[in-house]
């Protein structure tokens, strides 16, 4: 597989580019008979959309999805549900600059070496606007997951290295950042202010959980259903971490402390291990976290080469979310979608679900 | 795919549980040609047999690694390498006693909501010994990186909450728990025995670097480089967390002093990337952490539930690590080569390396 | 894969039904640097509309393909590749009367047992526009194909039991049917319209030819190029049978006449084989037949039952090819590109072509 | 996947060469708790064994089988089933002169120009050994498939151009050849001695059948179950055709004629289609039939080249079967049933069955 479809059974192919004429997807494998309407889509579509916070881009788009397949009379087939996003609001020429240099912390250099030439606008099929198709494809995830009584939250729970003081994913949705508390938003807005002064950007922290998960998901050995997330959230731009339950910190604990003992009808006293054992979900919420790094188009010039190898300055232009959250949160959550809904249909073949 | 394969191109299934008659797997897509024999397989297997530091098991095993096919006059044909070790020193009736209830910590619980069934003796499939297979792998796919020019290293750089004073990756076969510094060991050393006498158990951290590798390497959406990382060590038993490069550190820092500017030469001016860009190989070193929690099995009573979810108490016997350091350190130096030839070959389609 | 995608490493995955928004697909995998417009696809996609020969249905539609990535100045990029067709000519109320029953030998009972529902206008999925997907996507096939001097030819062999009496596949494109012989269009004029006047359809023999395979493509066991296009053929909608080489006329043959030998200059002196040797490419033309069925849709009345199982009589309207022939030539022809497209690129993973 | 295994969910890869140390195989993705024995396995694979006819080769092994894990009490526990069987009767020596010379019709030459070199002994992994691990795993798929009521049958139609004179697969495996009717064998005797009289080899036609298949199996586009039969049986060596139902006869009908109308109950007046419409099962039995070619080692002396492009002459030596049939009979069948429960476990997924 080259490299732009995700998942087994439950599989998304994505395509496009910043500045190309469309980006969408196409999710093959949902089952037939679910209750899905372009509405779906554009609501999870709009929750990515810049406008929360104040890090993001000034890039304006309606980011309108169409469904060109795959549902009839308002149900899904069993066949691709393709959908594309039209690129609108394309200043291709802002870009122009970047034509022959390498943005610094960009997938620039990568593609130019992977492929031997590269569509520099908006970093192409890099760009964060290729996350259109997984979110989209993350709102048929949920359908199918929503039918299996599991539900999947996520929030942002750090920014610019200060964390939220408590952690309640529920209300996120409908927070500034997609914050996890009410008392974080104040102090993320003065230290992107901050940063926007230095022209700096920010990194931060997410956190996926997933409720309702069933026991006995994932593949024992090379499908755990931890490494299938690791795979999904480590895949977004911008993601150099993934933990799941306690993460690095179970490394410095002890098996005393760690361990998570079984109490009568299949609870567990504690849950360190994030709902994964032995690659297999144990019937506990699934707790994720993803590194997110600071976004690598600062306001200030920086040492680059060109395509000749020789030294240039580069400074970026063009119009930059300052941090990858809050846009982050709902594709680090539509990629725990769909893990849960590729998990679920593999074991359905298993005749035990 | 089902779960017990792994890789695009080159390709390594294994099998076999802990007390079942071997263990072993089958590499397929190595090209034809390559100088291997059953000496370099044991080599590296040799690696993870117990011995190194104090933290190991009792269980001895000479694990003998037979070469089955794929192998002709001391080349491979570029057919599928299938290599077996068989399973010596079982004693199955130590675990008799787990016959109907759940080791907290472990995957038992969770294979028998999987499968309605387990092989409760030794963690089955879930066993560290399927790792033989893996381990054999990594060597077969090491030859290969090694006519490339990739030296894939790997070291313990923390134990038990102890980090090494200083990080040398190359040193680190030679020294106990292949620690990543001279000074550790003898710390360890001492966290180990007081665990010991506590019937606790530790967890650590693992650092891979890999060497040599050209840029280029990686598919850019769902194949990124990284995410194949991070399934292949997450997918690891007992790891909990994998970072890139600076990973969680980078989520704190900011754009300027994050991004890793270019010199020409095809060099960086560092490598807060962890040599992975866009999902790409830059070229740089590649820089991954694992974190690996503690053993489950303790040796104190603990909380758990029987076959009928009924309240039990367990006292796990039989032959265990107190650490999975160093025994985990090749098992993840392998999976990263495993991913790195898998790359390879990938790259090799678009008829530019 | 749940059966929308096809190829290993030039993969090429399609969506939509015949009476959706549209169709289209997604060529991944291509790899970078190619020269492709819209103008390649579309003609391409010419061949396959209605309009040559008496067989065609009098479905009109201008199949006007939009590139919506992976394409950047000209040249491929190395990303997907997305393309739609929209649908115009849809005249959904014909079909109003199939809601509820099923057409004898067309896919709605298969569809209606495995989903539970089904799209009941024109075939929904299993439509053939379907393969306009398929004959685009080997459009880009083409194009990577030509570069290493591979030529992919078909022709209409046999139509309603009528042979050609002589085979050249150069000139097919230039006739009527895309038959293989100047003779064969006016016998099979008369033999389609002595079809119709009885209300009923035709089948045929679709020969395919691969010029210019260099030997070594193909993987020895379960991968043999021999079942690569054993697949792509007989998954194409009304092909029922599928030979290589000499086919089912080999099995009456004796080893003495049936093995070709081989010359210097790694030449043979037959070529029985149909190019394929233990499932390798041998070097000599690849040699294709594939059979098609009668088209289902005949204007007489035909017993079949209903949704509720009750017994139901069935004529079916619409705007109905009566023979696959000609329309199925490209769609053939298309399969046989993609998977030496693919055939090629595994190739090189091994470092030798 | 690079060509040894076989299958999404109920996955086979096998591994061997003809003189190695083992053939065998892994099955991946079998659920637990079914019955599994290594008497199953065996008695498949003494179906395959020489001495059915008086086609067969007289390399006798007594081809046991060992199962190396995923079976546990007696029941398959959803792990990975490893199983070998050791190569014992091996005259490597008769395979020297053929170092350096290619066998007409053989796999030789493609293996040569595949992979720079080859195991020249005895076919290596092109040999009809490779099959014992097809056989071994299809035993296992007929366990999964005889729980859901699903049986695969087999039968030689055909022999050297003469066809049985009627058509029983039930009673196959009573009559020498595996023949489809009690009259056949006898003739076949005297064509197989008249063959070998004149150093000469025979081909044959296989058909298969599979019985209580329910409707739906099969994915609509590209993974059609027809699709899957095609590669399954032509990915045997020697098969240089495959049909669907009337197949090629097919081609030669009319709609009329071919259509299979429905009737109460689920049930087709007819099965010309060969229990598969639009590539999905219809509930009716599948038909298939496979076309094998003569034998390539005759006992006569061919033209060739050797590994310098010199003309050489060549008399294979070694002990070879006159014709694939019987020995291909259970090979076929077990792709077949490969194939079916594969699509049975795919079908799962939609919770349906």
């Amino acid at each position: 597989m080259p490299g732009s479809s995700f998942g087994e059974l439950f599989r998304v192919a994505t395509f496009g580019e910043s500045h190309g004429t469309a980006v969408g997807g196409v999710v093959d494998g949902c089952p037939a008979g679910l209750a899905l309407s372009e509405a779906d889509m554009q609501r999870a579509l709009d929750r990515r959309r810049p406008g929360q916070g104040l890090s993001a881009t000034s890039r304006q788009e309606s980011d309108t999805v169409e469904i060109l397949s795959g549902v009839f009379e308002g149900r899904t087939t069993g066949t691709p549900i393709a959908f594309t996003v039209r690129n609108e609001n394309q200043r291709s020429k802002d870009y122009e600059s970047l034509r022959r240099v390498f943005r610094p912390g960009h997938a620039d250099w990568g593609y130019q070496q992977k492929f031997g030439l590269r569509d520099h606008r908006g970093g192409g099929r890099s760009s964060g606007r290729e996350t259109i198709g997984r979110v989209a494809a993350g709102a048929v995830a949920d359908i199918l997951l929503a039918e299996a009584g599991i539900a999947v939250l996520a929030a942002a729970v750090e920014l610019g290295g200060l964390a939220c003081r408590e952690i309640d994913l529920a209300g996120a949705l409908q927070r500034p950042y997609f914050a996890a508390s009410d008392e974080a938003p104040a102090r993320w807005d003065e230290r992107v202010r901050e940063a926007r002064g230095q022209g700096d950007t920010l990194g931060g922290i997410v956190r996926i959980e997933a409720r309702g998960v069933p026991a006995g998901l994932g593949e024992p050995v090379f499908g755990k259903l931890d490494a299938m997330f690791a795979s999904a959230l480590m895949g977004v731009g911008a993601v150099k971490g993934v933990e799941v339950g306690d993460g690095f910190a179970a490394a410095r604990s002890t098996g005393r402390a760690n361990n998570d003992p079984l109490l009568p009808g299949g609870r567990f006293a504690s849950n360190h291990a994030g709902g994964i054992l032995g690659g297999i979900s144990s019937g506990q919420d699934i707790v994720l976290t993803a590194a997110v790094k600071p976004i690598p188009s600062i306001a200030v010039e920086q040492d680059t080469v060109d395509l000749d190898g020789k030294p240039a300055r580069i400074k970026v232009g063009g119009r930059h979310d300052l941090c990858a959250i809050p846009r982050i949160v709902p594709v680090l959550r539509a990629m725990a979608s769909l893990v849960l809904a590729d998990a679920l249909l593999l074991q359905r073949r298993l005749g035990r679900s």
